[in-house]
């Protein structure tokens, strides 16, 4: 069949939108439409050239929502017409990691994916001259057709809007994950957020589902703090209006007169930046303090710290899709949205056509939406 | 009152043993006299003057046990002739780090203890001509008699052999409490431990203890095989004779026919050098490895790793006092040695009297004992 598609054809270019072929699904994998996708900093890391592993041309796009068009031969767990939420992480339940209880983050297909394949090494989309296309961390939601592999593809409720819970493929996830299946915050905990755009927003939800008592925002950016408060942030650190160094002032926000040491006991990196993650495990509390990494450093960046930091019991952690693992946990969190527990809309501050992709990535880069989300 | 004590009178200089002056106990304080004492790295590590925060004149040594002699007012949970082990990291019971329930890492006395006094900001020990000695890690052992506040000492059954449940003060409580308390390992593990000394073997049987499977021990120095292969361990590695990188070799090492991923579950850094710490997170399995910093790194030295160990689901932890709660936890590990779950006596190589003190440094320096002890 052919279907449209926003193409990154070269590093660096913006994206065209264009006809591609795409072939039917294969053993084990599951045509669908797809019916939304967000735009996240994921995407554009990869079409600005800067992705070391980055691969071209290629259809991007990890954060969409659909329906199930066709099932190839071996599916058993979908069948046309359910609505589907693709996973970048997908949930096989029979390899060494999905098994081991300890991690979210299957290695079935790993391999394929990482080279823009599916299982069996070829891809499914095309040029209309035949040259292959890639898929993107195995979704490529920013064609309105696309084909997955049955593991890779969470079913959900049908009552759920398209152009909302897509954003649960990754930036929901992954951010109100981190909170309650990476660092499992209790109840009455203080905890630093660093970086408030598309990820930071919903840590700061997913500490206040937590019962979180102190949620701290830092950003360099102002306008970030209505935003912070509209999840549940309780207070908002400009490092750039402040006097010293940002750890020290989180340290001292967080004493009280019984513990004059001070600390947060979380503290999560959602900007990328090797430097705030270290302010970002600095800041916690001496003896228990937890720091996640979530945002995506630069190609070769390392993190450091003195090992004092961590003899003295801070923990460095970090978190991939939230630690969820997709097919059990996205319908959870969609449910969540669907009653209330956390927020979607407010985030979704632009919607477009396909055509218009381009305009979201520059609204993107430069910080002017939370999430901007292609209708088709 | 006078005693006999080894006194660090300059940085890099030996010990001298001379008689001191030494106060009797004040509110909340307890002398004891010490009957046995280890002799350490850390100890080593201040004497050399590597230490920024060491000072001088001091009384070293942190790895005692002992009889109480007399108790200062407000001493409620220790009499005369109670057998104790010193604790340089106290538990009070009532800071907020004690409280917290998440850390053993007690700030009752923190401050002053940093600074080599008691609690009340002076010493117990002066010269014969009247000059202040300071304290050190709170415990002072290389001395026949010493102060300690009562939250710093642990009571121990009267059946147990000074010259060997010493080496719980600190080694041994360091080594099995990081496997128990900071990694929580669990039965069929597989663990990584770099470095075969005083700590490193200790680590060892609490790995045996908790059931590993597989406990792979690395040095560079084959005369630690059959230490370690004494207490536990399954496999050896020295870095020097193998191909390519350690990293690499223990991923292989652990990798099976259904896993081919690979890595350690956990790995333990007992050397102090912050290019292993990097290796020992590094070698440990994607998704849910954990490693656990003991060594004590020079002063300034940093740990570094890509953020990407962390995001793919790597855990960096550190430990100190093997994350025990001395006055809790010590008597039980007494126990278990007194019960033959542990081991202590292969591993105290040599015993000294206090003259011969500065022979048994040597000895550590030269890697040719495991555990020197002083018995007064």
């Amino acid at each position: 069949m052919r279907t449209r598609a926003a193409v990154a054809l070269a590093p660096g270019k913006p994206l065209e939108v264009m006809e591609v072929n795409l072939e039917g699904p294969k053993w084990g994998e599951v045509l669908i439409e797809v019916k939304a996708t967000g735009i996240c900093h994921t995407d554009e890391f990869t079409l600005s050239g800067a992705d070391p592993e980055g691969l071209f041309p290629a259809i991007l796009g990890h954060e969409g929502a659909g329906i199930v068009l066709e099932c190839g031969p071996g599916v058993t767990s979908l069948k046309p017409g359910d609505h589907v939420i693709p996973l970048y992480t997908p949930e096989c339940r029979q390899c060494p990691s999905c098994l081991s209880r300890k991690t979210n983050l299957c290695t079935a297909i790993r391999a394929t994916q990482g080279q823009g394949m599916m299982p069996d090494g070829t891809t499914r989309f095309s040029m209309l001259d035949g040259t292959p296309i890639h898929h993107y961390m195995g979704c490529s939601t920013f064609a309105n057709h696309t084909v997955l592999p049955e593991i890779a593809l969470a079913k959900v409720r049908e009552d759920a809007p398209f152009d909302k819970i897509c954003y649960i493929g990754c930036g929901v996830t992954t951010g109100v994950g981190a909170v309650i299946n990476t660092a499992k915050v209790e109840i009455g905990a203080k905890a630093v957020v660093y970086g408030l755009g598309g990820i930071g927003l919903n840590v700061i939800q997913g500490l206040r589902l937590a019962g979180a008592d102190m949620i701290i925002g830092v950003d360099i950016n102002n306008d970030r703090k209505g935003w912070g408060e509209r999840f549940g942030m309780t207070h908002f650190v400009n490092p750039r209006e402040i006097e010293g160094s940002v750890v020290q002032h989180i340290v001292n926000m967080t004493k009280t007169p019984f513990d004059q040491i001070g600390g947060a006991d979380y503290s999560f990196d959602c900007t990328g930046n090797v430097q705030v993650m270290r302010d970002a495990l600095e800041c916690t509390h001496r003896g228990w303090g937890q720091s996640i990494i979530i945002g995506v450093a630069p190609a070769g960046a390392v993190i450091e710290t003195r090992p004092f930091q961590l003899v003295t019991g801070r923990v460095w952690k970090g978190t991939a899709f939230g630690g969820a693992r997709g097919r059990t946990d996205v319908p959870k969190i969609v449910d969540w949205y669907m009653d209330g527990k956390i927020q979607i809309d407010p985030m979704i501050t632009h919607t477009m056509g396909l055509d218009d992709i381009n305009k979201g990535f520059e609204l993107m880069k430069r910080g002017e939406s939370i999430r901007g989300v292609v209708v088709y």
